[in-house]
């Protein structure tokens, strides 16, 4: 079969690779959808993100959805023909971490598409893939495969929105509105939000935040100011889902946000400079938010469900082959918010 | 104006009583629905509940909307002709629980067509009613008065939903479908849960039920084990909203339950036995849910933006002339949610 | 070697078993000291609890300390000659509960000298065992044999302390002083409460309570309303413990707990009735606490630092072959609270 | 009387205020002894910190304890020789914030010796000071005024320690070991903390923290690397305190810190630039602490009955009219921990 193996920034090539016998328990996926995530985008343009660099050829991508071409006894229920999303997180089950709970800080992750360990953990930008029948979740025949690999990003929003507690009748803001951002809000109304603000610097994601459901969007490039109605009497929003990574995305909403409020950084950033005086007079709680780990079957099942609805943010799909067009698309903020590659 | 005056069990008398003048920072609403209530069926049927006895003539009711007829300078930017839902909770602010922000606990409460101090806290089943402006929340255009009327009861059903936490894909139980148990289905779903299960005795509560939202319901009448596919692996659900008061109803949920389930009690009930060895082992935990405080506002602004529809709980609107049909109405679970009163 | 084995109530028998071999990852243990748990005394004067019976022989016995014979390999650094507390907790660290942190709703728990599942799990009132390295820990030199018995129990009261939340400068009642009582009073000490007290009807053990550090004892017997002056304003305690498993003593502390205020209950109990309107209208949180996970290194750890002294609960230590007298001893709460058995 | 009254940095003049008349509801205290704190240090050597600068003439302190002089009729109980603590914090008990229990953020807060609004709020340094009753709390005869006067600083580290959530058997670092850091330790050892490690870059401040119950103190002067044993498994505490407001100490302390760990900044800090892909992918949870409310009443009653012993932190009482040596002696982080003025 064939493969998306990047080599190097902007090196990226269809190889063909083998594909592993199908052990007990595991299952084959005929890959047919798959999202580019933010990064996937890094690997192609900086050949990472700060000190995580590609060393080795490695394939790429962790946002799939396909259909069960061949089901080991053990499969749980599985059938070829049952289409599925498939979980890019393979957490150990043995470290202290996974027997707390705790997953997504598995001291021996091997997450799909992942240059964080040597030798690096190969990706599911393949068209089949072989995996644990406990990473694929089965989709409702009324949901699309395109929407199936939407599940990933999803379980990331979910798993920040668990995160910050319940936001039922809450004002949420957020800052940062890319594909995470865009389903931080889906994520928050589906949780309970009763007013949504979302702010960026892009008119184009700012119009797909209002149709994802915000109340109300604010460019900041073009008000500053935008958020200054909401900081009187020390502030009105109950939580700040900060989706950009930006610094100054970060401080600019601090005044608007009330005393005890909940900062969830989900954008991983780097270095930021922050008021350390001012988080601490007004309490503030930033917590960090890091992929997800049992969100995945709530992404599949509110996906299944209708109960939350990805369609407006799938922007284009384009042939694997083509994927030059498609990662230059992909980090196009003014074309679009999530591209989808297609291995068929 | 007139009222509904409750002297003694099945004595419920249309009467005159005078409007107080408007004070500053209060406003005098033109009452246009009142719904009927539990606790107003207990007056009326029984002169009260537990300890709780009507010793002398009240007005009845705590769930109306209407108009603002006149407001006073300081009435928080309210106008006449404003159409409000009106809170009937009156907390103190002074005591030691209002300054821990449990106005629902306050020792001074005084809570509309409540028996439970003396002299009793006269309701607002009256064609006009003087209030605090605070009390008042203004409608939305696309909200009728009735829908207005219920936002009472949501915020009871909000209020427990909040104390359980976040719901976002959880799997629900709520046992009792009457008005309140509805309402936390429709509270449940907006807080995000991925699985409703509603159980009554009765088919036409369940397919109320259906209508808002559930999942799946069971009628315990006919399928005493309906509940037994969900005690695998020690149970299936994470949170039981437990609105019947009925000690059966809880019993019968605990086996569904999994180790650490949040029980929130809503319906008051009485005496219950309890199995305190399966609650131990299990590790439950139950949770009383009593009134509310900010869930008022929070119900108002979730019902302006459509973000939850109470429409198909009324079931009927009565003139409050005929109060008697209309309690009985109330009172007949084959027949009825929530029957509203007409005060015009 | 020889052990303690149960055949039917009041038929407690020293018997000889075979010492098995020690596996990679296991040592063996010659146990010193072993505690009686109300468990054990109700396997022997009632041949189990509940549903819970005795259906073959089984050696009795979970709380022990002594120091290791034999060690393997990979015994994670402990060696011939250190002195361990032995937790009895064997969770399968793979089922659905154990990958939540849960390790104490495991779906298949081994724990020593229960007949919950069938074939029983064998006890620990044994001259040897062999047991997994991660079941020991170290005690300090410090700290006698006796003590490190007390593991167990100790493990038992933190656990339902950390589940009821911060305790730091709360006011906590404690009902039902024996030894979970009084193991209670000095978590919840530990862990800052500013205010205990103490409520059971045998003056011994509220001698016992007040040696342990409760600021204030009541004898209910004697007092049936000691706890009245508790009541004013909707109550005064943050917390209560129960542990007693008397639906009296339960009953008797709602008046005294505040609104919000949470109940551990910790003793299993069997049916109880409860005023569920009371629970409601105050809002009161009932949690469950069954057994324990990662407390018992914490247990160790503060015993071994002296952060916690278990020695005022030590009533008395008599030969494992002397089990008759040491059993009725210890179901004697005019006379004892914690008894232990001397294996060697 | 006499007070501290600050006029520009560098220039503390003892000056004669007059007493102002007891109204009912109030006390009249004799004031005996006055904490110096972080902020007197601040306004005192440089006017002010950040944007706070003094603008007219202010007396200075917050962290006082005296006797009773005058109690008027509605005093509490409060009577004329009743030595007691006095709390500087002043809420408002209407607005926002108030009425939700977080009188520390309240909107129109009146704190002794702030110069946080305009007119400043005139502090505790004086002779005499008026209050309201429910300001004052009354200390046990065990405990000196010395003593009372650090229930304000404890007030402080006991609210940090209640918002960082349970400690009990937690492992705890405390970075910055000056006043605020050793009270951080005495109430985090209150409150369960099974393991200390305290860090400074001073000798004086470290010795201190052994003494105060550190099980482990680093001097990161001397040794840069002194955390290194720490972050092996991605870090090993639980809880850290960051009480120096310095950002080297919160950075260097991240990799110590296990995912999940809560960071409780305490130092107020300025400017801080944090590697927040670090703060997201170990999910960590920052959260500010800023003074206290009723954790006032709770430090007496801890002082009190002797659960937390300050006599270590005192390091020397001087007269107030010799403020200059006693304010350079407690900026000496050499030399002093608290430093406290007599006033009589």
């Amino acid at each position: 079969m064939e493969a998306l193996v990047i080599h190097a920034p902007g090196d990226l090539r269809v190889e063909t690779i083998a594909t592993p016998a199908v052990e007990p328990g595991q299952i084959r996926v005929r890959v047919r959808k798959g999202g580019i995530c933010g990064s996937d985008l890094h690997y192609f343009q900086h050949g990472g993100f700060g000190t995580i660099r590609i060393k080795e050829p490695m394939v790429l991508g962790h946002e799939i959805a396909g259909v069960i071409e061949e089901a080991s006894a053990q499969a749980g229920g599985l059938q070829v023909g049952d289409r599925v999303a498939v979980s890019p997180s393979r957490p150990c089950g043995q470290c202290t971490y996974c027997q707390q709970g705790l997953q997504n800080h598995c001291l021996d992750m091997r997450y799909y598409g992942s240059a964080m360990r040597n030798p690096h953990v190969q990706g599911a930008f393949r068209q089949e893939i072989v995996c644990d029948a406990s990473q694929a979740h089965r989709l409702a025949d009324t949901i699309s495969d395109s929407e199936g690999a939407m599940a990933e990003p999803l379980s990331v929003a979910l798993h920040a929105v668990r995160r910050a507690g319940s936001l039922l009748g809450k004002r949420v803001l957020v800052t940062g509105c890319g594909p995470i951002g865009a389903l931080l809000i889906l994520a928050a109304r589906r949780a309970g939000a009763a007013h949504i603000v979302a702010t960026d610097v892009s008119a184009f994601t700012l119009r797909s935040a209002t149709r994802v459901g915000a109340d109300q969007v604010i460019n900041v490039a073009e008000q500053p100011d935008g958020l200054l109605p909401f900081s009187a009497d020390k502030g009105s929003f109950d939580v700040l889902f900060e989706a950009s990574g930006n610094e100054r995305a970060l401080r600019g909403a601090l005044d608007a946000l009330r005393p005890r409020g909940v900062i969830m950084q989900v954008g991983l950033g780097g270095e930021m400079t922050l008021p350390m005086n001012v988080i601490v007079a007004k309490e503030f709680d930033l917590r960090g938010a890091f992929r997800f780990h049992e969100e995945f079957a709530i992404a599949v099942e509110l996906l299944n469900k209708g109960l939350i609805d990805v369609k407006p943010l799938i922007s284009a799909t384009l042939p694997f082959r083509d994927s030059g067009r498609a990662f230059a698309l992909a980090a196009d903020r003014s074309q679009a918010m999530k591209v989808l590659l297609d291995f068929e």
